[in-house]
């Protein structure tokens, strides 16, 4: 056996140990895809296992995440800061070997893969970033921005609508350091593709202007390193159709849908090792494996050595780029941000989503990294970045994305753009809409990205386009889900501070706006960044009531307690909540000054799903709020006709006290 | 100006006035789709405007439900109950023209659309619906059920993942009896599609194994009724591609974004009367455009009459068949499921998954039209019906569906086949991935469909897989949605009970069940209902504390009563709450007799998101919650980690108690 197929089948074995001690995980696409993935590793891509953080790495994905044993033996048979304990441990508490691949938690890994054709969506991210940044820094014989894109992904990926979004958008933007594997091994859960999926992959890449490399055998790792270099050749993205076996080498299991989720058996396991003339040991790599791998790294490390040479003199013959290199690559945010009156000011009251249209402009004048756009709704969502020009094949420096009526792909590109590095990145679209990229979000979540939402149209405030445009559960669904903040200002002020908090919380922030004008109110400020603040001070030394909301509904709260002070000698204090996520994260001194538990009196008001309110209301308060779908008429009818107006709010509060 | 032209024109300017009367709405597409849609509704279509419920009609989805001007004109000149008054009140309060064509408020909708690519994967659950009807009920010269579904989308449509999830499917289920007529006018919001959207749709649909039919002109109303009939001949499902331009007739608009999604303009419309050849008055039907569509829909008159007759002999030649067609249409559940005691009866604790497994078989031999499947993960979900044969091109008599891994699709198929009528029809996948499927989820919620969703693996007790498999924020995602039940049973009682709640209350219901084996309580029951009831009674006379929780954290409350009866002389009740949604539907009466309002020690525990508790437990109560993101290890351990231990809920009720 060859030094080249004693370690894809080490590779292979490796994986399959992992499975079977932890009792748990995938080894059949490990198996199958691994003289592909040994030709990437240690041939095709440009990577550095010393320096995980080298920016001028290629980016790997693996979009087939519960291949996760195989990413996780690569990293180590590679060098990346992995050891074989990790390898043992794969899929326990605390380990850098969780049952997919985490973003953040082993060295080497770029993105958190696992639910399907996220990660072909990601990967389209990262080669779309990259195209943007040697746009930006890149000058004539200086190349410092010069890697490309490498996906693995399988037949479920494939069948994942996201996939398809991603992948027609990538063809339109001529991707072409983008390349993708395609494990096509016929199998999923339920048995042969052929019950579901018969599609012709290569045709459906064709139409979407793809470059298609269909190999014989996926099996023949030469074939694949020869396809890779071909690919790095194309004007296109190209994608590689790998025909594999599901669990080779494992006898009882190859080409079996048994193979995927469960491990082999101590049996086959062994009868695996003899089949592929393995070791019967376990854990085992042979040291001239080890070694194999290190001299295929050495041109690695030489690379990266060439691009920090070149960095070096790209320092001195552009220092003022290279100064702008370093603020792109740094999260921290210039005091022309933060010091900015500017970002404060404004003259009247208007439509949230316009404000957020005026403060995202004022931020990209001062950010040029800031990047981002829209699933076909720019006009609609004001999220433009005017004179910003826009991104496509033929203008890379465009910092306007067309999305086109993709959410999905949309928040997962942008998943892939955060992490690439350099860039700050939204997205947007209509609120209602965000159920779409719903996942992609999660993924964001999960992954500490601070992706920017704008979400605008947040309630019925829709008006006539009806019940299916109008956001009823989505502040809900945004609201608890961990590590997410959800902003929905109630004027320009709090609109500000949902952008300066999304900038420098490191959390992925959603900013929930308005179509229809909203007030401006004076005591509206930066207090807003801490979730909720007293706007509309008690008329009396204490508070006998507390009315709080958000967004839109917060103008009749304030009405109220006018009306509930001069006519029924109430005395209400008016609580802005523009972020309940950040609110809770306050100290309990703080949440007490605002809301003192002393006072049972409450009323909440949102024009969206009472849910997230009660635990601030308790059982003694009211939320006035919409547990049913809109509907289609002017919006300000439809406020009057589901009681969000100051009379409902009066009247529930007398209601309350009279108890 | 021939008749058709000219009937043609006046549903391009009847859609533009009512637009323009609403001031809101979107006029570019019916102008310029209109002669393939009169090609349609006037020739291609069976229906009968006089009886839109026939069963055996032709089925119209308008996908791009933006349009739906079009929609309602044309309901309106081919004589269905859509007086000229309501086109008039477009958009407005009460009115039967909402924004987006909505189910069930507007004879002759099929189904609810806006949302893009939505409608296009309901055509192909109309398209699956009929066959699974035909293969039951059609005996040769008896082809009772015979009917095909038609399809108009546009470019947003087919941008959507969603779109190519269905399209796939339905070249693969080889879906002759489904025609898709695109819009294709090169126009979105942003502008030309070129900018994001080049991939070649004839390419991708031929990859996909559908019959392409490019016309030269979509506004040769011909050449589409002619494509029309040539689609009935294919065995594939077929797309009719039409060139159009969006806004026709408006010179200022025509070919342009801004003929989108504003009014025309009072000059632009007269103009574009003018330019069309029309009269200028508003809402104006020429008489002998009014007598062309009833001379149009004289053959579907006598179409509906043939096929009356030949029910009629079939009721005489098979009236076993014809009782089951009756039994089958009807919502009602025959006793054999209200009366089931086998379907109360359970030997030991199970995984609820597993039992649900169970229930659902029990059910499908009592409910023939009972049908569904998974996004290929029916081993996990436990969601085959066994001997039921798997639905394919070759098999239409098939019951278990094979979805691919296409969860939106799957989702919003499965409205498809429920709007169809005549199946009942379940849906499954992880409840993480309920994500992906989401908004069609919340389309079915609008539409008051009673899909039912197996969502299994739902809590951290997903374990080794790690955080991106498992659901945290769901159950608030789910629970917070209007007119949708989600269950979440702690046992295999609450199991059954949550499958004939799903089957008698007409919403979406949701089975969010659990991985891991749990117990079996003698006292669980019918109760569960109720959404909620009183599982584990207090020790004394009244409780000191309720302890409330749904699904396997029931299992920890019920030890810590004990505990806390046994060794603090706390009685404490346990509450099991498996549907909050159906507990709030209860009478107050009802729920203050589960939750005494006097008793403010509350501590609610679930394995997910705080949030929906606090609704319950006040301000003087504890959640113990996942308001975090999960982890890679065995679920045991997990629960532990996280705090779902008897322990915990003794400590917290004792501090409670304490205070």
């Amino acid at each position: 056996m060859n030094i080249e197929t004693k370690s894809i089948n080490t590779v292979r074995v490796l994986a399959a140990d992992m499975v079977q001690k932890a009792n748990s995980g995938h080894p059949g696409a490990p198996m199958g895809i691994a003289p592909a993935a040994y030709a990437l590793w240690a041939h095709g891509m440009k990577h550095n296992p010393k320096n995980p953080a080298w920016a001028d790495r290629d980016r790997f994905v693996l979009s087939m995440g519960h291949a996760s044993a195989l990413e996780y033996s690569l990293l180590h048979v590679t060098g990346y800061d992995l050891p074989m304990e990790e390898l043992k441990n794969f899929r326990q508490l605390g380990s850098k070997t969780p049952g997919h691949p985490e973003y953040g938690r082993t060295p080497g890994v770029e993105t958190t893969t696992g639910p399907l054709g996220q990660g072909i969506a990601n990967a389209v991210g990262f080669a779309i970033a990259e195209t943007m940044l040697a746009a930006k820094f890149n000058r004539e014989g200086f190349p410092v921005v010069d890697h490309r894109t490498y996906a693995v992904c399988g037949d479920g990926c494939l069948q994942e609508g996201i996939a398809h979004e991603a992948i027609s958008l990538a063809g339109n933007l001529k991707l072409n350091k983008l390349t993708l594997i395609y494990d096509d091994n016929d199998i999923t859960i339920e048995g042969s593709t052929d019950i579901t999926f018969t599609e012709s992959v290569p045709k459906t890449f064709e139409a979407c202007e793809w470059n298609v490399i269909q190999l014989k055998d996926g099996n023949d790792h030469a074939a694949v390193i020869a396809a890779i270099e071909e690919s790095k050749k194309s004007d296109k993205p190209t994608v590689i159709i790998c025909p594999t076996k599901i669990g080779f080498g494992c006898p009882a299991k190859e080409g079996k849908a048994s193979a995927h989720g469960e491990p082999l058996g101590e049996e086959n396991l062994a009868i695996a090792k003899e089949t592929l003339g393995m070791s019967a040991d376990k854990f085992f790599v042979a040291d001239d494996v080890y070694a194999h791998f290190a001299a295929c790294m050495e041109k690695n490390q030489k690379a990266e050595e060439a691009w920090n040479a070149l960095f070096a003199r790209y320092q001195e013959a552009y220092p003022e780029l290279a100064a702008e290199w370093n603020v792109w690559h740094s999260n921290e945010l210039p005091d022309e941000v933060l010091m900015n009156d500017d970002l404060w000011h404004f003259e009247k009251g208007n439509a949230t989503r316009a404000t957020s249209g005026e403060v995202l402009n004022k931020l990209a004048a001062i950010l040029p990294n800031l990047v981002g756009g829209s699933a076909d709704l720019a006009p609609s969502n004001k999220s433009d970045i005017k004179g910003g020009g826009d991104y496509s094949a033929k203008n890379r420096g465009g910092r306007n994305m067309h999305f086109g009526i993709r959410e999905h792909a949309m928040g997962a590109i942008c998943n892939g753009m955060a992490l690439h590095g350099g860039l700050r990145v939204y997205c947007a679209t209509f609120f209602v809409f965000s159920d779409y990229m719903k996942h992609a979000m999660r993924m964001a979540s999960l992954m500490n990205l601070p992706v920017m939402y704008i979400l605008t149209h947040d309630s019925i405030g829709v008006g006539e386009d009806g019940a299916t445009h109008q956001p009823v559960e989505h502040l809900s669904m945004l609201r608890s889900m961990p590590n997410f903040h959800v902003f929905r200002p109630a004027d320009a002020h709090e609109t500000t501070a949902a952008y300066l908090s999304a900038l420098t919380c490191g959390t992925p922030t959603a900013f929930v706006l308005s179509r229809q004008n909203l007030p401006l109110y004076a005591e509206s400020d930066g207090r807003a960044m801490k979730g909720a603040y007293v706007l509309g001070k008690e008329c009396r030394e204490t508070p006998d009531v507390l009315l709080m909301g958000s967004g839109s509904e917060v103008e009749q709260l304030m009405q109220a307690k006018e009306v509930l002070c001069r006519e029924h000698k109430i005395s209400a204090r008016v609580i802005s909540v523009p972020c309940m996520d950040l609110f809770l994260e306050q100290s309990s001194e703080y949440q007490e000054e605002v809301m003192p538990s002393s006072v049972r009196a409450r009323v909440a008001m949102e024009a969206g799903a009472t849910m997230p309110w009660y635990r601030f209301v308790g059982l003694d308060g009211k939320v006035i709020g919409m547990d049913h779908f809109g509907d289609s008429a002017p919006a300000a009818l439809l406020f009057k006709e589901f009681g969000f107006t100051c009379e409902n709010v009066v009247s529930t509060v007398l209601e309350l006290v009279k108890k």
